[in-house]
This record gives structure tokens, C-alpha cells and sequence, in this order.
């Protein structure tokens, strides 16, 4: 199995970055990522605000993913999110939603074991590790691994996890895949700014959707439901965007016109959070598979 | 058992609302509910807009529950909820989120058979009866019943449904419970404006918790998670409020500083929403029980 090493990173997502690494679809490897500090803070003696850390977020990579083609749709299956034996939770005053109340700078390091996080001496809890940081190249420009969008990037979405797995549109041949900032454990919202920062192992799989409907953002499926993930300036914008999409799909899985496809939505879906902390925000429209099997369903299935 | 009809309502939350019904701690009772348009839309020719609806989600009640105090929590576990036969679902330009995009005002009528929804001839999926305007007569003022608060109301929430146990601050002797506007179902966010609104039957029990920490706003509980239950007129508030209310709870529960209740908050606790459509938004700290066993635990834990 190939092992992608985090000693090739990068820091903004462009068609411009020159692949770093090579796999083929259905090839499984195994992917090294640094914590969103890039592992500068190993002690609770280094403040964030007085650790000098150039760039936030390295991803591992680029990635050209072999076979694929712009306009496919890059399907990422996650088999595994093997974590480092320690994370970072900093903190300082305007720091995350209650940032007004922070008083003080201060740095927790976080020991993960057998699974479970060592919150202190007495109160553990079980570990959920996730993938923070996941994109491919976006269409035009650099996009700082710091912020999500159509290309995927920091979307902090807690089901970006080990058995799921992740669509995102490919606008580039290769698609340009890199990866990074893991959490040992993150609520939705990632409420104070930060999960449990860790670096750690992904091991994942690759394979592409030719000729599939575009979804126009990216999308992760669970057992149990698919997650349109739609980041924007507010969380207005992105569950208008997120809306929309899946109105679309019911109106052409299901060839409903409009209103019934909203009402359906409304019945059926459920608006979710992802972060809200992040330069643009992340929601996720949940669409039940008991509703619509397949979110990539070509026409009218019924 | 108590069977409490729909005939008495309310149109407001209200201390100055004389009780209709009276029943004792402990003792099981059911409650008939109206639709939340009172039951005036019974087929699809009737449009929204061309319906006169005096007032909207009428709540059965108010019932007295003898025994509990003002300063006391009310425990309301729900025991079952019997929905009607058809529902109903309405739609007019401006209506819920992406009220912009509806072109014409049309109306459905929604059955409801063997616990699924017959959305159409078609597509069916399964029912998920849930309870949208329920609360207890605020603590100052007349607040309507379409309106969400600390008092609960309308909070459009779907995990206040069969066996959850809410919890409501009681603000009056006797509390002056009301209920009414049930969902056969309902996605977070309450997208399009309704769920599919419908009529039915709640069985019901009452509790009290006496001394426990005040938490100022409605919770629900359920068997993985406490939710606390956070109204106020735009996300950011309520958001900001619910997480105060959770972080405070960290801190009493684990002898926490305020940073590291935070920092286990952004770890563990999720934002959800309940709804963005009504008068106030909804949203809810959701507090996995493996993290706090009881949210009502009055001390360090630790």
C-alpha cells in the first residue's frame, strides 16, 4: 500500500499546485497529515498567540488521482483514521462563538488511548475521529486550505469518516486530492474553533461517477442518509444553496414540480451544521436514503 | 385516563389564562389536539390565502398540574402521540426559506396510513409524529402560541416526540401546560414553513424536578443526548445562549473553568436546529449522555 507522507503539503488548493503524489482509482493507500497547526504545538506552555505558525491547515498532497476526468465526480471511500497519540485544543479571547468570553490564552494537550480521549485526569469520553480538511483543485484560483467551498477544502464535517464516503466535483484531470487537519472529536458547529487538533494516518480509496448528474458542491453518504454540503457567507446563503440542490434532485429523481419537491424537503430533510467558524460557513442538507436512495439517480424514478 | 378535548384551547401563552383542565403529577392523560390551522383545511381546493384563520396553532389546554411551583422544573414524558388520518401541507409565494422561488399558492392533503406518509400516489416514507407547540404560561405576558420562548411554545422541535421527556421551567403554580400543532413529519429547519401538519391524540405523563439547577430555557432528553432547547431572534443569539446555558452545566457538572467547559463543549456538543421560520429560530445544544449523565446533576461530578 502506498504511503503518502505529509512532508508534501499544501496550503492553498490550485490547479496550479504540481502533483506531489500519484494513485490510480481503486488503488488503496494510506495518507499522512500534520494537525491544522502543523504539529508546532506539542505543549501546553505554547500559547497560540505567541506560536508562530505561517500557514494553518497544511493538506497532504496534491494527489492526481489517475483515470479521472474533469466533470466526473471523485467518490473518496474512507476506510480508516488512524490518530496520533496526542491533539491540541488552544484558546484565546475572540477565539470560536463565545470568543467574547475568553479571559485568557491558554493550550490543552489532549491524550487520545484505546480510543478514547483523556479530556483530564477524570473525565474521558469516546473518541470520533474525522476528517477536517478534504478538497480537490477548484475551478479558478487558490482557495486557502483555511476555507471550504465547492471544491471541498475545510469543510469540518463530521461524517467525513472512517465508512463513509465523499463525492466532490472534478474540475481539473486528476482531480488534485489533498487532505489534513484531522480531529480526534468535534461537535457540530466546532463551536469554540477547534476540534481535537491531531495529525494522523487516512487510509482511503478512490473511484469516479462518469457522466452523472453534477450536484454542484460536494456530498458525503452514510448508511442512513446522503449530506449535501453547501458552504457560504452565512448560514443563510449556504441552506439556500444546500436547499436548492436537493430540490433539484427530487424534481428530477422523482419528477416532481417545484413546490411538491420543496414540500417534500421540508417533510424529509433536515437542515444540519457543520461549522460556523470557518472564513465561510458549512450546513448540510440531510436527505434520508428511506426517501431517495441514490443522490446521483440520472431521472425520474418513479 | 383523562381524555382532554380540543375544544378547549388557547391562542396564547398566558398566566391570565384561566385552567380548563386539571390533572395530577404522575397521573397518565391524553390530549386531543387540533392541526395548526385549527382544522379549516380539509381539501386540496382550499388555498392558504384564501382561508380566514382567526389565529394560528391553537393549543389544548391550559391544564393545571396540581402539585407543581413556580421555581420547580416540569418533566413531561410523551407516552404516545395517535395522528389523524390525512394531513395537510400549504404553500404560498414568501413562504419558509425559499419562499422566493414558489410561483403559485397551492395547497396538498397528505394521508397518513400504517405509520407512513403518502406524499403522493407514489412515494411514500415513514411517518415521524412529533409534537410542535407545547410550553407552560411564560413568566410575564401573552405570548402567541406561534411564537417559541424559554416557556417552550412553539418550538418545532422532532425529538419532543414518543419517549422523550421534556423538560419546561415552570414560571406559575400549576405550570398551565398547553399543547397542540403535531407533525407527522418534519426535518430539522422546518425548511418550506410547516411539516405535515395534522390533527391527533397525545398520551401524556408529568413529573417535577424541585431544586434542581434552573437550565432558563425548555431541554429534551433522549436515550444518547440532553438537547437544550434555545430560542431568539436570529441563529448567532441562540445560539450563543444554548451554549452558555451548556457551558454553565460544564462547569457545575465537572468543576470546570470556563475555558476548558468550552473546549469540552466544541469537543462533544453538537448545534442543531430545530427551526428558522417561526417568529423567533429554534436551535438546540445537543449534550451526549456519555459525556453528562444528568443535566440536572446539581454539583462537581468529579
Amino acid at each position: 500500500m502506498q504511503q503518502l507522507k505529509k512532508e508534501h503539503f499544501i496550503t492553498h488548493f490550485s490547479a496550479e499546485n504540481k502533483p506531489a503524489y500519484k494513485v490510480r482509482l481503486n488503488e488503496t493507500f494510506a495518507v499522512e497529515t500534520f494537525d491544522c497547526y502543523g504539529g508546532k504545538i506539542t505543549s501546553e506552555t505554547q500559547l497560540r498567540t505567541e506560536v508562530d505558525i505561517p500557514f494553518i491547515n497544511p493538506a497532504t498532497g496534491p494527489i492526481e488521482i489517475e483515470g479521472v476526468k474533469k466533470g466526473d465526480i471523485l467518490c473518496i471511500n474512507i476506510q480508516n483514521i488512524e490518530l496520533d497519540e496526542a491533539g491540541v485544543m488552544v484558546l484565546y479571547p475572540g477565539m470560536g462563538v463565545l470568543g467574547e468570553d475568553v479571559k485568557e490564552t491558554d493550550t490543552r494537550i489532549i491524550r487520545v488511548k484505546d480510543g478514547h480521549i483523556q479530556f483530564n485526569s477524570q473525565l474521558q469520553f469516546p473518541a470520533a475521529p474525522m476528517i477536517g480538511v478534504i478538497g480537490v483543485a477548484p475551478e479558478k484560483g487558490a482557495v486557502l486550505c483555511e476555507t471550504p467551498g465547492d471544491h471541498g477544502g475545510n469543510m469540518d464535517t463530521r461524517w467525513i469518516t472512517t465508512g463513509s464516503t465523499l463525492y466532490l466535483p472534478v474540475f481539473h484531470d486528476g482531480a488534485l486530492l489533498a487532505l489534513g487537519d484531522l480531529h480526534a472529536a468535534m461537535g457540530d458547529g466546532e463551536l469554540d474553533g477547534s476540534g481535537v487538533e491531531i495529525g494522523g494516518k487516512v487510509t482511503l480509496q478512490c473511484t469516479k461517477l462518469a457522466g452523472a448528474p453534477a450536484i454542484g458542491m460536494p456530498a458525503v453518504e452514510t448508511d442512513r442518509a446522503w449530506f449535501l454540503i453547501s458552504s457560504a457567507e452565512t448560514v443563510e446563503a449556504a441552506t439556500k444553496k444546500g436547499m436548492r440542490a436537493a430540490a433539484n434532485r427530487f424534481r428530477a429523481a422523482f419528477g416532481l414540480g417545484f413546490n411538491d419537491a420543496y414540500r417534500l424537503l421540508s417533510a424529509t430533510c433536515s437542515l444540519e451544521i457543520s461549522q460556523i467558524v470557518n472564513p465561510l460557513v458549512t450546513v448540510r442538507i440531510a436527505v434520508p436514503k428511506a426517501v431517495l436512495p441514490d443522490l446521483f439517480a440520472p431521472g425520474p424514478l418513479l
